[in-house]
């Protein structure tokens, strides 16, 4: 914890925006103290909640913007027109050098097209992916694309496999991740082309990178592997999915302990492990996605989290730019296509 | 309950095969007295078995069969040299008017190519798709297809809600299912090609369809559509990734009422809710896939189910056959292409 970090923040981005980024960035400072932050928005919404929250006032400046990119604006559009918003001036911070990563919950398609426009994508990469933690019964994993590629073919899953690997050694301090690819079987011959070429690529080089194999939907929850690789279709359903059966499984739970007067105490009882229980599961505590491949830090919340769940995606923010995930992306990936030259090769045999 | 229905069964597939096939017809008759079977598989084994169940022994012919398709044996090798099979031989049964419907725990790609090669698929309908009923807060929903069909165009992904809509009006006896095309947003700019154009379709229709629009990964859980239709890649990832999610929070939960003396004393107080909550979201009661789209009723047990899963199985085949499903998908397939001539025109707009 030596240099203090600044981070830029988009105060105008989520659905209970602008109240709580703020009370979000005061948690966050209650462990981060020697955060710095650059707050983009409307100042005569942001005053007030400054004046409420006087730690964050105090490590804060606040710059005023009138614009704010709506929910439901095309990525297109919200580059194009959007160059005074509060989303795209704390992006700009970041591009400029004065903060160190940027963290918004607004509308994911504009953030990324802004970010890519701004900060570029590192060398080597293609295409800069969204990637998440997430809770498993071995601890935590990452996968990675949730949303940003559509479309994948071969050559971009063998680099989001580069990047997850580093990530999940940087962040999750994992000596030697393991990496699969998500597929409909673990056999070979199973899957469409992109996964069968991408694995091919993966289990052909000889860069010290534990590829596991092909892995199946319910890898994710076991913990299976460190690294989840899948196109953005996929990966976004997948996600989405665990998500919805999370909560449905919670409030089925919730439903049956309210059933009656028994129990309703049997509840009470059972009380600390099912509270133990919501804290390791708290979808919360999974805020914050990464969009990873990109000259600078990038950190989306949910937008529709809460206070607590702001402050974690400003925490993964924080570790990131700590752990300096960029240069070790970009020393990797140099390695990694400077040595081996196996992507290009292996590529044309098939093409 | 008027005419006596026939299932034919392929004793040696699934991983604790025959045992659990055998033990699960036995419950199976418990429900559906009145059901015969023709059970194929290796008479040294199933004899011990059919003595130990004599009621399953008096509504069972056995046919023994030396020869048994592998888990790992690929479905093109399976449909050559498996034709003596315990699973070829119970798909004939149906073939040749023996039986009503076939149930097996075996190889699903095997099962699929020799389902299709003997049974065909019904007028107008491409490709057969996997349905399985899930879980969702509001009761079930049906979501198809599951990975018979890795790439599917627009064309497909029409037949596969055509085909939904049908199954969730005779099997979930709904009026008017509502259906919606998995995508990752609910925007109509976005997915890929197959889902854009094949909602264009149903949107142009004027076919009595409830066609909702598109739905992401949360609303399976949340049950807002009756029927979700996506490809067979997505679809296999998505139910994976449920049953995982379900499994990591069931093990979490026993994990954290495990914990210490108080937990486990609480847990008891809490066990009717837990119960409850378990026999609810039971996997067992959501086995048994369906093939769609074939000239026969075709179920697939899932391989690593235990008898109450097999039993399961048996009854919706069972249901299958009773409710006349494959009348259903025939006459409203015909009436959807026949009448409206909605697919070739936009289709060839596009293309």
């Amino acid at each position: 914890m030596s240099k203090s970090i600044t981070l830029s923040i988009d105060a105008m981005g989520g659905d209970k925006a602008p109240d709580m980024v703020v009370e979000g960035m005061e948690l966050a400072l209650q462990e981060l103290s020697a955060t710095r932050f650059i707050l983009y928005g409307r100042s005569e919404q942001l005053m007030p909640l400054l004046a409420k929250y006087p730690r964050v006032a105090r490590n804060c400046e606040l710059r005023h913007t009138d614009d704010v990119v709506s929910g439901d604006e095309k990525p297109g559009v919200a580059l194009r027109s959007g160059r005074q918003s509060s989303m795209r001036k704390a992006i700009d911070a970041v591009g400029a050098g004065e903060a160190d990563g940027v963290v918004s919950a607004g509308n994911t398609g504009a953030l990324m097209a802004m970010a890519k426009f701004v900060l570029k994508t590192l060398p080597g990469i293609d295409r800069p992916a969204i990637a998440s933690l997430l809770p498993t019964m071995r601890g935590e994993s990452v996968m990675l694309d949730l949303g940003a590629n559509i479309q994948c073919d071969a050559e971009n899953l063998v680099q989001f496999a580069v990047m997850g690997e580093v990530f999940a050694r940087h962040v999750l301090h994992i000596d030697k991740p393991s990496i699969g690819i998500l597929n409909v079987g673990t056999e070979v011959l199973k899957g469409n082309d992109s996964v069968k070429q991408a694995a091919a690529i993966l289990k052909e080089t000889h860069l010290p990178i534990h590829f596991y194999g092909f892995v199946e939907g319910d890898d994710i929850g076991a913990g299976t592997v460190d690294v989840i690789v899948t196109d953005g279709f996929t990966g976004n359903v997948a996600l989405k999915t665990l998500e919805g059966t999370a909560k449905m499984f919670a409030d089925g739970l919730k439903q049956e302990f309210r059933k009656n007067w028994g129990r309703k105490l049997g509840a009470l009882f059972a009380l600390p492990a099912i509270n133990s229980f919501r804290t390791r599961f708290d979808p919360r505590r999974y805020n914050g996605a990464m969009f990873l491949g990109l000259g600078g830090i990038c950190v989306k919340s949910h937008g529709g989290t809460d206070a607590l769940g702001f402050c974690h995606a400003i925490k993964v923010a924080h570790e990131l730019v700590q752990d300096r995930l960029n240069d070790g992306i970009k020393e990797d990936y140099a390695r990694f296509s400077s040595e081996h030259h196996v992507i290009p090769e292996i590529l044309e045999e098939d093409s």
